[in-house]
């Protein structure tokens, strides 16, 4: 793709179109808006646009689409994969100024949000209204539901409520030549043509800008049980989330971690409960949610009795809110922490659940043979494990020539377990280079031939998500 | 599109790839495949083909795209929008003798099944293992899982679990080129790339032939209550629709039928409960399911308040199995009630659930101005309302020519309150004429050009689901 440089002369005609101040060039600004939380990578746009309506992204990507400029959309800038890296620089597009939430919609218990609403803020301001949206991802407190939505975010709740792609029904677009469609109905059914709705959501914003989002809401939870289990080893520990399911409990989460994430995380964070080790080898986070609460301590019983099967240590129950704080900013520190650590780099490996256990071996055999270490945590009900590579005192030469061939390794091996290479944290621009090892020829040719279908020229977010051919 | 005519030669072909008894041409033969249970329309092949593997499906999809003939795969041909008649004739690929569940996975909960597989044979199946798939047409004593894939298939429990799309993980496909690729993962999660799973299901066979997929599975619950609730008015039924899932509960089940369908049904079902009576104007069939009786007894309570607060009157409650068997046969037997009185019609509407007094009004509305009857219901808690538009003493041209302009105004109706023209039946043929009122040019071409990326022929199944251009 032949695309131009940004110019002075383009510069004036965004100018002319956005407010005058939400056009930025300053270096600065563009070295800001050139990062999200991938490794420490940085791909600056040539100038940043922070549009204010569906009209101003629509007039700025006819420009973009006019000029062969590549444009790149850019929410909380927490993404794992690089998708809103501007590779190919070109207009880095914030939708941080489109942050209203339009409409909570008590009777049809929907939300209508513009997509650069904090996760967070979305979920508080559902809340006050008895209402709950439960995709949760660890940076809800800066990611935004467009974001969420290009990158189909999951987090810890999904194994009981699911993903974004599962609470989205429907999206207001602009398309890669600046024209506005809405993707489907607000309805919680729809058999009417072809699923637009769920071809943009994970699409990683190639193949179109969301500009507003129609979310499903649930009644929220009264309650909550948290419990956190200790395992001598983590195979125990992963044997028992399955046994979990097939006791017929679903809890609202059921996360692994491993005892380095434990040790590092424990240096990290404050207040912790004072019962806390870090002798066992691996632990489960489990919380289940509901109106009744001695329906829940049943729940918990029946868990407590499947974790005593698998030989668990003693189970911390935390009672109060400030214990159950404290467990999830525990678990919500330990990437944190991780990179606070070392530089690393962390795979979103995923899974069928029972071969977790697998898996994990697999990757710690890879790391045995390749010379790495790794700290293993995530989402074990839904058989998503995030594999966090710690660079320490590897080389840079390592780091750069010889670990893509252990990665290489460990996604073969995920995939050889009925997985794939990313579970929610998306593509985008780090795990191109793998795509063919979950993909064949033939299913990346149709992939290119939806993008295609979209985008034509090819500026939408270019050289993401799909390898070249 | 020009498609070659099947002759004596290509048939030789079919039958050196495919056993020779699984070649049909008899009359009797290709009327019985050329209908299903849309209206009274008969479109038969020119050929039958019943493929037993995977292997005969791409070997005869691959003869199809040589000659230019096309191709319609076929399920259980129980579908109300047409979407398996054959309308070009060609061939017509039944998948009904791959009809196995190759493996439950009870460490996963996943199953993989052959698309011929009856969904309720397949429900019974994993029963007996403590599972369930929730998704329920009321025909799965003959509908097949491929056909629930192909059009996205819901019934009365997606209000609690969801439709089809969300029970699929992962699907081995033929495309029309007869190549063979699966569509995804077999994991809960997946972010890697376009959801061509969800691309595929809903789309009606006109992407590709599902030949194998692997579904979600979740525990069994233990027990269920149901109750029918009678209203004086079908609005106050449905405003205690949204009122329910204010009140924090998510019912397995919340239908909706009005007089006339209690009418017809009590003529041809026997065995009701003798309170029933069919004065009321509407009712109101709620179920609740979980593992715990005192639970669902609080849940039942909680509903009660909401349906008394709203003036229902008289609630029954199925005591026992054979009531609640007697009360969900009452509710499947609706359509077939109907049909047995007249030539009907039946659309398919869904808006957001509180908007369904207002969609009911206005087909009634809608009715009386151009002259028709109309027998409402469906799942409620869905806001997806069955029309049942009754032919009686109409004439013949009044249906070829007047109906139509009021369907259209249904449909105008639907869209304008956020919904749709199809929740769970599909667009098939028979409401391909009226996309253009859920969709505009952009969207259209859009889904033309998605279709054009996986088919570029144009033989499968064509002049399906998109309006032409």
């Amino acid at each position: 793709m032949a695309f131009q440089r940004v110019d002075g002369a383009f510069i004036e005609r965004l100018r002319n179109v956005i407010g005058n101040g939400d056009v930025l060039v300053a270096r600065e600004d563009l070295e800001h808006y050139g990062h999200d939380e991938t490794e420490d990578l940085v791909h600056p746009p040539e100038v940043v646009v922070r549009a204010t309506s569906t009209a101003e992204v629509a007039a700025v990507v006819k420009l973009c689409a006019e000029h062969q400029i590549p444009i790149t959309p850019i929410g909380g800038r927490t993404g794992l994969s690089g998708g809103a890296l501007c590779v190919h620089g070109g207009v880095g597009l914030s939708l941080d100024r489109m942050n209203a939430i339009e409409r909570i919609d008590e009777q049809n218990l929907q939300v209508v949000v513009q997509p650069g609403v904090i996760t967070q803020v979305l979920q508080e301001a559902v809340a006050a209204k008895g209402l709950y949206y439960p995709p949760d991802p660890s940076s809800r407190g800066s990611c935004t539901i467009g974001g969420n939505l290009a990158e189909n975010a999951g987090g810890p709740r999904a194994v009981k409520y699911g993903v974004t792609r599962d609470f989205v029904l429907n999206m207001e677009v602009v398309l890669p030549d600046g024209e506005i469609v809405w993707t489907g109905a607000n309805t919680l059914k729809n058999a009417t043509g072809y699923d637009l709705t769920r071809l943009v959501v994970g699409s990683e914003g190639t193949l179109g800008i969301i500009t507003k989002a129609v979310l499903r809401l649930v009644p929220l939870p009264k309650e909550t049980r948290l419990m956190l289990v200790p395992f001598a080893s983590a195979l125990k520990a992963c044997e028992a989330v399955s046994a979990t399911f097939r006791a017929g409990i679903i809890p609202s989460t059921l996360e692994f971690m491993e005892r380095d994430a434990i040790v590092w995380t424990m240096r990290h964070t404050d207040g912790l409960p004072a019962q806390l080790s870090a002798e066992p080898g691996a632990y489960l986070l489990i919380e289940v949610d509901g109106d009744h609460g001695d329906l829940l301590m049943r729940d918990c019983e029946t868990i407590l009795g499947v974790m005593e099967a698998h030989e668990c240590g003693e189970v911390l129950f935390a009672e109060t809110t400030p214990e159950k704080d404290a467990l999830w900013r525990m678990r919500r520190s330990v990437p944190v922490s991780v990179k606070a650590h070392s530089v690393y780099k962390e795979e979103d490996t995923v899974v069928p659940r029972f071969e977790l256990p697998r898996l994990l071996h697999g990757v710690k055999e890879i790391g045995a043979r390749h010379g790495f270490t790794s700290v293993c945590y995530g989402h074990a009900g839904d058989g998503n494990l995030h594999v966090n590579i710690i660079k320490g005192d590897l080389s840079d030469a390592y780091w750069e020539h010889e670990l893509p061939k252990a990665i290489r390794e460990i996604f073969e091996l995920t995939v050889s377990l009925g997985g794939t290479i990313s579970g929610e944290h998306g593509i985008g621009l780090v795990q191109r280079p793998y795509m063919d090892i979950a993909f064949n020829a033939r299913q990346l040719a149709l992939m290119r031939a939806v993008k295609q279908a979209f985008d034509p020229q090819g500026i939408m977010n270019p050289d993401k998500v799909l390898p070249q051919a």
